[in-house]
């Protein structure tokens, strides 16, 4: 059987100007590579209602996947979700699945949900979310469009957690946690954690919000059990 | 007046597989943000027939300029020019003032002009030669669509010499010196030779070539005595 056949779709005028350099092109490349999906094609487009639409139609038309990057945050320029439920002609609206994983983010993070956040609930009909173990707004896949971040380690993480279920292979499970420390505090306590859990995943996410210096640490792997007892330690490590 | 608007097409298996990351495209887009071209759109196809002509003739009927890298070496992979052709329906041959530039840059160096070298002056008819100062093989403009080289350090210097053609810059003149030392070795007296010509661009291109560390350098400025200066100044610091 011949392998399954992508393209990449990466969106945003920030990579067309050269204020921005791609990343996740070549991160994708690589991990389609690993797994045995051939990437026949990538487009880079800018945030344009036509252009993501027909881009969209004429990759899904030839190829078993496309991936998409970039356009799914809480500005007026994120209109991926919305050019992605015109492409295949369907509703979308804010979900109320995707609403309850933000609600609940921000309930634990303090932030409030306002207007704009609650763009990144909106998911056309039919799709199924992808996890954001990183920063919580989901990605979706609609039909053979796999719709994701392009914050380079949320897109990552959210590659992570899509391609063992595209594939046929143990879908991947994750936790996170959250640690208001940065990483530098972090690094030590974790290398031995992974050390001792070495069936597992566990990457780290710094972040920086409202001056404070953070990390999310994300737990992955496809047994259960151990994704919880690596949970564990950690919260005994560094207690919220 | 709207600016001009341009597509570019990478054209490679490897960057599709993950093996090498591109750059050519950051660095261009930089560059026509930076001169006011507007560009729209990128693709990235494999060395395809097929899929090259299909996207040469979609983004040329559609921008003002394609910007193309990759696929014009020796080896029998690089197929662009006589895609390039084949999408205009034009006749391409060895053409005699390629073919010039590369028996000169060989007689120079010492290397064979065997045939699969000779593909490299193989110029789609009513074409202009795109200046490699870097290492010699030339790019070619047909139409709206310049054909250039995937490696990164051809692809800027042919960039650098296209660019004031298109836009109604002062057209850049180039000249290239060849020396067969190291750049580390290089870098003391050029930085000098840089401070006493400011209004000239000098870069550095490392090359080797059979166990032999040398470097390229290409004087560029729009003032053809000026750049003559400078390489009666560089040929006494490095004597050939």
């Amino acid at each position: 059987m011949p392998n399954p056949t992508a393209a990449m779709l990466v969106i945003g005028d920030e990579i067309l100007s050269g204020r921005t350099r791609d990343s996740n092109m070549h991160h994708l490349s690589g991990e389609l590579t690993r797994v045995g999906i051939d990437l026949r094609e990538v487009r880079v487009v800018s945030d344009t209602r036509d252009d993501i639409i027909a881009a969209v139609q004429a990759l899904a038309a030839r190829f078993t996947h496309v991936f998409t990057s970039g356009g799914i945050g809480p500005t007026h320029d994120d209109i991926t979700a919305d050019c992605i439920a015109a492409a295949f002609g369907v509703p979308i609206d804010v979900r109320a699945d995707a609403r309850g994983l933000l609600e609940a983010h921000y309930a634990r993070t303090g932030g409030e949900l306002n207007a704009a956040r609650l763009r990144m609930a909106r998911i056309p009909d039919g799709a199924t979310l992808i996890d954001n173990p990183v920063s919580t707004a989901p990605g979706f896949s609609l039909r053979n469009v796999h719709v994701m971040a392009g914050v380079p380690s949320v897109f990552q993480a959210m590659v992570a957690g899509l391609l063992p279920r595209l594939t046929g292979g143990a879908p991947l499970l994750s936790q996170s946690w959250r640690i208001e420390r940065g990483e530098g505090d972090v690094a030590g306590p974790l290398s031995e954690l992974a050390t001792a859990f070495p069936d597992l995943s566990i990457g780290s996410y710094p972040f920086q919000q409202n001056g404070l210096y953070g990390t999310n640490i994300v737990v992955r792997g496809s047994d259960a059990a151990r994704v919880d007892a690596a949970m564990v330690q950690l919260a005994a490590l560094f207690p919220a």
